[in-house]
């Protein structure tokens, strides 16, 4: 168990609700900053009305949102009525090895981290944690594919681009719906695993045929894969899921003009299953914070 | 091929549509009765004005939708801006051999069907029918989990009522997606056949223990084998999904009351998935006329 | 718990062992006859040297070797030296409601329960222990199938044939191992079903064609499917593995002039995990001297 | 298709022979060195009496078994009934852009390859081969553990040690047949692919605790994790499968002294499904003759 931390939330959605009971759970203590709109009450987590009730100088961890800074420092809310505007003031108030700790790095978070130099942990860019992450991942990327259709998931053609972390649990996962689902990737020890694990595989050079059968197309390559030249070869009303992050790899624009519903679905971890999300987060959160007990003791 | 038949369809939702066109594809002349807010429109479909335009004496089948007659023997029509209501008399213009299909079977439909004395199939009692039916059912219900929950189905203790026709997809489909699915059923060769696909079973005597843990129940029997005294076992916030056909097999009142969310949720293929649900359904009724029109001839 | 049972198991193989092993840990008594050979001292489980050292008419069960009763009332007997034949009059010794449990029935089974007037079981035909049997059948034929043949399960092309308890195991065996299985079967819920769990079918009467790319055939219908006209189309150096009871499905004798491997297989359960059928037998022997007690005792 | 190439095959076993057709089905020339007991004969592939029968100065490649060479440059070959020893003198004869292919390095082939100054490539190094080998490797074990085992692999307690490349195709193999399968794997990556993939992990550090339960473990880590300390937890009659290159990762002197069967199980892949270990095989070499094609042409 170790000794309790003190953790700071500034921000978040519901996973961050997660997280606090998580670690709370764990004997932490925990402090939510910009939370002004929830309104359980839960013994143990501190609700700053503003900054001065946080305890920035005992602080052993700062918790940014899943989307870190954006710009002009403002820090994403759900649950504030207020704008949340992070000052580099807070960060200088705690002690040198707080774990500074984002989902992901932005420019404006390396910036700050640039001036405050305390330790910064992108959570999201983990490999263990985006392979966990590509769980909800896959099964919103499903929901969505769902409701966009009007077929089973069961038989049908789907094209699925990209075989990384999130590409191949979104592959499996369609697979053992019963989908044909096929896999492209320009990498051939994926497209071997792709094979050992049963999926049917294609050469990305053959895209333009292959999306020619489609009744579902699921993007995961972060670069622009499906241009103008490959959609004309859709079938209409084909539908396109684009997960990559924004600006996703679809020309959007075009797939309308061409009767082809394409979208692009950013954040599905936290919108279909904001618990579970939560709880990947806080399973590694405590462990870095365990781990830099340890450092500090020794 | 054989000859084209002719086939009046009688009401009923986007599966129709569905059914429409695969029958038109194997070259039958197909009439539609009560589709006034159908606006597309497809070369040999025939959108009747009034029964009048429905050739009565010259038809091989009439198609009532999946739900039957209603009472006072209403069709239901989402397609159609009037109440449509089927009259004796246009049965019996058919000729004797016309076939009347129908979803499901109802006391209506029976007492029509006893006066007009005509051939009568109910699509979906048929073992077949119901079997690839189950396919949408089970995505339908995957659906609806996904939303009433916060947490991934990958990992979740979901408590499966009833290894029947429907059942069986379901469990099926939840256990691939990585969820501890735990089937109960009184029939020990449904046991077996479980445990043989690799599912966790219980004793069903062994209910009010197993949903202690459960996140998500999922009923499938239709009879009342979630009362009171079970409920009281399931933790709260914990999602129930009754797909049984109405009333369900849930005390709904009491759920409510200890804060389980138990949704009731019937015609999940025509909701989820209405394109493959009329294709299932086009396929047996193609297969039914050209047996019949092989017995005509013989 | 109740009564411990007085059981005697007259020959058979290591199953038998597994069933004394187990009813003896449920605290019944169990004698074994026809065992000579079998080396073990287990407390509590009897090796009788002759007939005369089992308390026939104390017996609430005799348990009959999987294969039942030969010729001559000869008894299978791997663990003994000589030759064991059942004698009527051990079994009108018992108690009148005496179970007499046998694998199978045969003619000499009949002739003697028809003289003995004591209640007859025949395991295996029971709907659920067939199935559970279904899963060492599965894993045996495989087995025989990757010592049979140069090439991965993976990719291959295999014809699974009849999708009964046993043939349904069976496909979803290869089928999830990624073989390319087509399932072939004369009952649409049966195909319907095969669909529903993603395996591919086909209709029977393309056999001829279907078996053209077979790398592997597996049989389980008991009735001549794969004769001359059919077993002309399979690719020489194919692989056919009929485990129907003999005489099988398949002209072996052609078979074999083609230059196709084909093999009959009986008794792969008790081949392949003779302990897993064993402890399947064991368990629904349990249970139905717990029923029997029951009713004796009302 | 590109011009074809002349190979020389020194060695090997039945993989080397579908190697050789593969080739010769591409339009290449084949030479067999090392061949003498293999008496078919195909048009187009020339088996060498001896090395003045190869045309050593025109070859693309020189393919050696998957072995490479052992001591004194000794080159495995089941189909010869002399010793095949590798000549220097012949590999300075060829092109000074002839591939020279292997499956591993040893010592003794790095040394050649130091002295003849030719490009050198070891295939099973190559990350997609030994995913593609690892299906093969896979099916091998699960033949083994069948063998070996009294017991179904369905329900079975299986620990699988390792989640590497190897690793991962075993632990899928295993769980989709139905083994309880825990995966041990120290990389925390792997521990969340392992789980996105519906298996269940444990800490390696619990291994003495998980194996106390296991009917069989499979051992893909080529390191010493199976030493008397753990070992001594397993139980009697459990079975250990080692299938990491020897010495394997298992103390086996002191498994048998405590009855535990430890077998260590090298070269699967060709004993199990030489056709498909040598179709892989044939694959990549087939696509790296054609890309030095291209090179030379460039
Ligand atoms: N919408 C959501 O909720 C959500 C959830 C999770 C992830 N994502 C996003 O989804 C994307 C994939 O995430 P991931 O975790 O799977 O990442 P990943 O493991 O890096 O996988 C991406 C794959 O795409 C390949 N790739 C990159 N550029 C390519 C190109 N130009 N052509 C062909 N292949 C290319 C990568 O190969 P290399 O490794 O060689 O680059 C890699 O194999 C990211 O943009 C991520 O932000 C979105
Ligand atoms: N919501 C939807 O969209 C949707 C879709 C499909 C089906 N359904 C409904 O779902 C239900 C199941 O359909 P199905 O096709 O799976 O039917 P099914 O094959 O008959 O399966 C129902 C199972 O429940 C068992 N059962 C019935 N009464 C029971 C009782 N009192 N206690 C324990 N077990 C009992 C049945 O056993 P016996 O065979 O011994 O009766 C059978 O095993 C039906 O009500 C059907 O109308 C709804
Ligand atoms: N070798 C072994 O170790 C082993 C192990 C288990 C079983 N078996 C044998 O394997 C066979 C199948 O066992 P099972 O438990 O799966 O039996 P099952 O459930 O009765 O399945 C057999 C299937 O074959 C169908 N069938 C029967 N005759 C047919 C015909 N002439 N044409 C087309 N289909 C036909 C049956 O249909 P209907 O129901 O309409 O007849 C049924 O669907 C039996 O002979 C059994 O003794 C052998
Ligand atoms: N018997 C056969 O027929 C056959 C067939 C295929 C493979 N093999 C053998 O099987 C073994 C695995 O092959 P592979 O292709 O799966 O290799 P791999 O992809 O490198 O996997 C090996 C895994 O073991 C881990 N590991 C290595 N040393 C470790 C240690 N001391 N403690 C804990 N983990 C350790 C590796 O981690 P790092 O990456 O951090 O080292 C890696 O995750 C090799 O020895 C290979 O030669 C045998």
């Amino acid at each position: 168990m170790g000794k309790a931390n003190k953790v700071v939330i500034i921000g978040g959605d519901a996973r961050q609700i997660e997280i606090a009971e998580s670690l709370l759970a764990e004997g932490n203590e925990v402090f939510l900053l910009g939370f002004d709109q929830w309104m359980r009450n839960v013994a143990g987590i501190s609700k700053a009305v503003s900054d001065t009730d946080v305890p920035w100088s005992e602080l052993d961890a700062v918790l940014l949102p899943v989307s870190g800074l954006k710009s002009d420092n403002k820090v994403e809310a759900c649950f504030s009525s207020k704008e949340l505007i992070l000052q580099e003031s807070w960060l200088k108030k705690t002690p040198q090895n707080c774990l500074i700790m984002s989902g992901i790095h932005t420019n404006e978070l390396e910036t700050v981290i640039h001036t405050v130099k305390r330790p910064l942990i992108k959570l999201l860019e983990r490999d263990d944690v985006a392979i966990y992450n590509s769980i909800p991942s896959a099964e919103g990327t499903l929901l969505m594919a769902m409701q966009e259709t009007e077929i089973t998931m069961h038989k049908s053609n789907t094209v699925i681009l990209g075989f990384g972390r999130t590409g191949q649990t979104i592959a499996r996962t369609f697979s053992v719906l019963g989908a044909y689902a096929k896999v492209g990737t320009i990498h051939p020890s994926e497209k071997a695993r792709a094979e050992a694990m049963g999926l049917e595989t294609f050469e990305f050079e053959d895209l333009s045929t292959v999306v020619q059968s489609a009744d579902l197309c699921i993007n995961s390559i972060p670069a622009m894969v499906l241009p103008e030249d490959i959609l004309i070869h859709f079938p209409v009303r084909s539908v396109i899921i684009d997960i990559a992050s924004p600006p996703g790899g679809t020309d959007f624009e075009y797939a309308k003009k061409r009767g082809i519903k394409a979208i692009l679905a950013p954040g599905l971890p936290g919108a279909v299953a904001p618990k579970t999300a939560g709880r990947i987060l806080a399973k590694v959160i405590s462990q870095l914070l365990g781990e830099n007990q340890v450092e500090k003791e020794a």
